[in-house]
This record gives C-alpha cells, structure tokens and sequence, in this order.
C-alpha cells in the first residue's frame, strides 16, 4: 500500500521505497508519515505553511486531538481567524520521524512484524526536516510561505532554513536555539537514564514483554516538566501550598501541591508516550549543532537562504534563554538575513510559547502579515471603522 | 553504652536515653551522634565554632576523610592558617541525624537489631538542630561564637539563630534560602521518585534484601547534580565536547563529556550515600520554613537572637538565589539584627560554596575578625611589612 490515506487520527502517507538516507547512514525504506493539514492550498501553492511539533507534540495542533480527547496543542494560535489564520493559509503539521503519533518510529512494525525497538536508526533534526520534504514532495508544494515552531520546533525551522532554505520564505523559530546547550544534554541524560533504569524497559524491547518503563518514563518527565516551567512561575502557582491537607503529613505522601502536579504530569504522560521515542527524540534535540554542520560557523549555515526570519524568546525561559536567540540572531545578520527578534515578557518559562500570550500572537500576525505582502498574498480584508 | 567514644571515622557521642523529642511528635531514645573536633576549646570556652553540612556531606570538613578517601569537603575553607583557623578557633562538625555517615538515621540498627528502613521518623532541619544542641551539651559549650554552612547547612545555621539565638553570637548562612522554594521541592520529588522506582528499593528495607535502590539514586543524584552547577559553567567545562571519540556514535553511549561526568557523579554518590538518607534529608529541606514556623513573618524568627549575620550569595547560584538571601536580610534588617550581605560574583552556580571562591574566603576572614574582636578573642599576630 503506498500513497495517502485518511485515518481517525488525520492522514498518513505511507511509502514502501522511500529510500529516506539518514544521517548515521542508514536507509528508511518504509516510510509512514503521519500528518494533518487545515484550510487550502490556493492555485499558485504559495499559501502553505508547515507548522514543527516539540519534544512530545503530535500532527495536531488545532481542532480536536484524537490521541488526547483535548484540543491541538496550538490551539490558541491555529485555526479560523487566529495568528495561524486557517482560512487563509494551507497549513500542515507533521508527527516527526522517531515519534509515536502515527510516523514511522521505534515502536512501528518492521516487516516482519516485531516492533524496531532499539534497531530503529538514531535519527537526527536533519532527518526529521528531511521526512517533512518528502511529504512536502508528494503533495506536490514547491516551497513554503512559512515554517514555524517552538523549543524542538524551532530547531526544525532552523533546519529548514539550512538546509532546504529555496524551499522556505519566512521562518518563525520560537524558544528554540541552534544548538543544544550543555544543561540541556544533561537534563536529557538524566530522562533517559531514568528510562534505562526501569527493569520494565527491557533493553528496548518491552512490546515483546507486554509492558513499558512506566516508571522510568514518569521520573523521565517529571525532571524534564520542571525544566518547562519558570521558579517564578512555579512560585506563583504553587508556592509551598499543601495538597488536600492542612498541615505536613511527616511522611513522602505529596504533602504540598507542586508535588501532586508532578506526580500527576509524569502518570498521565506515559500513557500518551512511547519509552523509546522519548530516547530517540531526545537524542535528536542533544546531537543538533547547526553550526558544528557547517564548518564551525553558524552564519555559513544561512548562507543560501533568502527567507525572512522572526526569531522570538521569553524572558524566564531558561531551557531555551534569550541568549541563545541572540546568538542566533547575530549570525542571521551577519549571514545577511532579513531578521526581526522580540523577547516577550513572561513569567510561564520555555511552556510560554504553547500558552496565550498576546504579544507573542500580535508578533507573529504582524510578521505573517508583512510576509504575506511580499510574497503577494492578499491580507484579510479590515472590518469596522476606518478613516475618511 | 553511653558516652564520647573514639571510632576511626571521628568521635561518637552515644545516648540510650536521649528523650529527643522530634518535631512530628515522637521521641528518639537511643541517639548516637558523630561528630569531629578541630582545634582547642580556650578556658573561656567562647572560642567554639559549629560547622553545619549540606545535603550529602558529612562531619569531616577539614583533613582526611576516612568516608571517602579524600580531602574533606571544606579543606579549602577549615584548618591551621585557613579563614575558619583550626588554629585560633574549637571547630565542631556533626553529622545530621536521619545522616548516614555515623549519626542515627534510618539505616541505624534499632534495639532488635533491625534497621529502621522507613519506621525512621520524618525529621526536620529543627531536629537536626536540636541534636547538635545535645552535643553541645554533652560538651559542655554554652554558646556558639560562630555557625556556619552553605545551602542546607545554611538552613541549620538560620534555625540555630531563630531557635537557639542565646547560643548564636554570630552567624554565616551561605547560598541557602529561610524556606525550600517549590522549584527545589520539585526537583527533590523527582529525585525522591526515582529512587521510590528502583524495585530494589523495597519499600525501604532493602538492607534485609541485601540490595540497595542503586539506579534510582544514581538518577536522583543526576538531577541533582544538575541544579548544583550553573548552565555558564556546564557550558565552560563540557559545552558539547565528545567523549573519548571524535565523532558521534549515533546511539545511546555518553557521546558527549557532560553525559560521561554526570553518570559518573550517580554512581560514585551510591558507593557513600544511603538512599533512605536521601529521601530522609530531602524531606527535611522541603519542610523548612522558618517563617511559617514563626507566625508568617520571617523578622519574628529572629526577633529574639543577639548574634551579627554575614549572609553570603552567588551570582550564578539558581538552586538558592541572591533574592532568597536579599529576602532574608530584609527580614534580619526588618528584626534589627546586626547583618552583612554579599554577592560574590561566580559562575559556579550552587557548589561555589564548596570551591575555592577567594571572594568568600575574604568575606568570612573579615567577618570572622570582626566578630573576634567583638568577642574580645585574640586577632592572629600580624607578619611581614608593616609601616613606620
């Protein structure tokens, strides 16, 4: 079976001589591309717009999400009308290779039948942006109005804009930066050590088992959710409130509430997550060095890209800080890019870029907007009064 | 057997009728407290300086320790000539109850010969104080001239001057906080969760296993580790720098240094740490409080103590922030204490307290000078050049 297909949980492409080469060398013959589009391409296909999920995202990011039984994890931002404006633009998200959503990963059947598992090849951004230009080939989209996305994301972006940059008029990395830090290895470490840990993992192969590194996985989550959030934040939500008690217990129960939220975020995430594609995907985000594949030099990486770029931060986002942006935004204009860069005021941590944050939106319609006049796309026609 | 007794590791004071009464409201009988003694009690005995440790230290600040094999954890900081001067000063360390380096805690032997495992009682750093007050006692010290730590040595430090004020003429608490932030109660869950994980935990008793929970703590150090650094230095020391290769392997070994280093760091921590010890002491530093403790206002906690504070911070410190201790000087300046405060610039992160920081060494000299003439104690005699 090779081709599209529709399924309750958006539309698959699955190729049977994809001959997708990664970058350790190896080679995707079977491809499943899991993905979901919004609104309609217009007759010159220069109204598309790739939306690229995070670390534990999926293809949808707005409407109802059939894994979650909630809505996309972008709602706020995709749909009729909103910043990622579905009546105008041709929008598309893609579950990443590596992932767990419906693309080929490490817990797809191999021919015969039996999960990857570990044999599934450690896959990179670069492959992942790869897979996206497949699909992009096969619905037969020359090149993108825009490309956009948050934390590993924006990475995607920056790949894009690398590596495929004739296929890519405007990019919107968020929260993001071009190479993965050192803490950031570290905290990764930590998760899939955490996963490596758990007896239930069972080298990989717990599908075989009938059971999964719940866990490990849990712990994995919990570590990396505190990494999402800001001390500020976590204050203000939390503080040193007790959970459904009036005084400490002297005992490990959850005596106080952000102990409870955690407890509850790593449960209920294993339950949508797949083990080993969190290792992958991790892995990914740890190997991206967009500089260290060009040479030493992030500017040559922008070299051959004409797109426009706006590269934004949040001020308590310490995943991801504003000197990262910076840094990047430096060898955008020393590449001689066209680059407009906002750091955002908030309190919400790396999480701000998924929550409702104005400025962020009025950003984003303000640099879509402009993109839009450049590239010839009419603009929404403005309703209500105006002047004479 | 009750009394001092010297064992290879330091000095022991044995108590089978100790009637320490805890915080949750039971009473500890049987008490043995390790400690370490540097330097002479003078005939005033007003020379005595108390030395509180950290999550994961012990009572061996300065010298050999015969726990690890090394030099003790302070060497820099505690000995002859060094600015706690072993040679002016009777310098005293003792090992935390609920400890595991001699001290009673949960790994002790009850009078059946059973360990504790988690009938232990919850204690709380109050308690821990209240343990170094018996063995002030027993040795027959009225007062403290100075107490000093860093992070949960500092909280020891706090609530010796809130609690036991009469027995504090000074005080240095360093890169620590007067109560646990929910940021820091977040990560000792994790912690706390992966070793409650490790299916050789046992529910605690896993000494009758013949087991120990080695994984789950070699994880909960990991993360721990984390937020002891700080991301300039993680990126100073290891940025993304491969280890023993020259490229990556495209799996899951430690590709990269800090990956190598931090597995590094959970493994040996289980050689000398014992996981219910950790799930013990986290507990004690997610409880602390200390304006809770006081009516909600922090000022009140001191309202009662004579002794002059040097509150000492690190830039680079995000575990216990400069506002933490910018918070507690309003508070001892709002009480009318007598109070100092620096921010030592660093980019160490939490461990600079630990590390050879000439700035702090400069401040505690200082401080400790001036206190020493306060306290009418001997300034050390000046050598070298002086004027005419």
């Amino acid at each position: 079976m090779v081709g599209h297909e529709n399924s309750a949980d958006g539309k698959r492409l699955v190729l049977e001589d994809a001959q997708l080469t990664l970058d350790n060398g190896s080679v995707l013959d079977t491809l499943t591309l899991a993905y979901r589009t919004y609104g309609t391409l217009n007759d010159d296909k220069s109204n598309a717009i790739l939306i690229c999920h995070a670390l534990t995202g999926d293809h949808h990011p707005s409407g109802a999400n059939p894994l979650t039984g909630r809505a996309g994890w972008w709602d706020n931002m995709v749909g009729p009308g909103k910043p990622v404006d579905t009546d105008r633009y041709f929008v598309i998200c893609q579950n990443v290779i590596g992932g767990c959503a419906g693309s080929t990963g490490p817990s797809s059947q191999r021919a015969d039948g039996t999960p990857y598992g570990l044999d599934f090849p450690v896959i990179t951004i670069g492959d992942m942006v790869r897979a996206q230009n497949v699909l992009l080939d096969r619905l037969k989209i020359p090149d993108l109005f825009c490309v956009i996305g948050g934390s590993m994301g924006g990475m995607q972006v920056l790949q894009w804009a690398a590596a495929h940059g004739e296929r890519v008029f405007s990019a919107i990395p968020i929260a993001t930066a071009a190479r993965h830090s050192s803490q950031n290895i570290a905290f990764h470490e930590v998760g899939r050590q955490a996963i490596l840990a758990d007896p239930d993992w069972h080298g990989g192969n717990y599908a075989a088992e009938n059971t999964a590194p719940r866990k490990g996985l849990a712990v994995a989550r919990m570590a990396a959710h505190i990494t999402y959030l800001s001390e500020a934040a976590l204050q203000r939500k939390f503080g040193r409130n007790l959970q459904d008690r009036d005084r400490l217990s002297y005992g490990f129960e959850a005596d106080f509430q952000i102990e409870s939220y955690l407890r509850h975020q790593g449960i209920s995430f294993v339950d949508r997550f797949d083990a080993n594609s969190y290792l992958y995907i991790t892995r990914a985000m740890d190997y991206f060095d967009l500089a260290a594949d060009f040479g030493g030099t992030l500017a040559d990486a922008f070299a051959n890209t004409k797109a426009r770029f706006c590269v934004v931060s949040f001020t308590s986002d310490w995943l991801f800080p504003t000197s990262e942006s910076i840094s990047l935004v430096r060898a955008l204009n020393a590449a001689g890019a066209n680059v407009s860069f906002v750091e955002i005021e908030s309190d919400k941590g790396h999480d701000a870029f998924l929550l409702d944050e104005p400025e962020m939106e009025q950003t984003i319609i303000g640099f879509l907007n402009a993109a839009a006049v450049a590239r010839g796309l009419p603009l929404p026609e403005v309703s209500g009064a105006h002047n004479d």
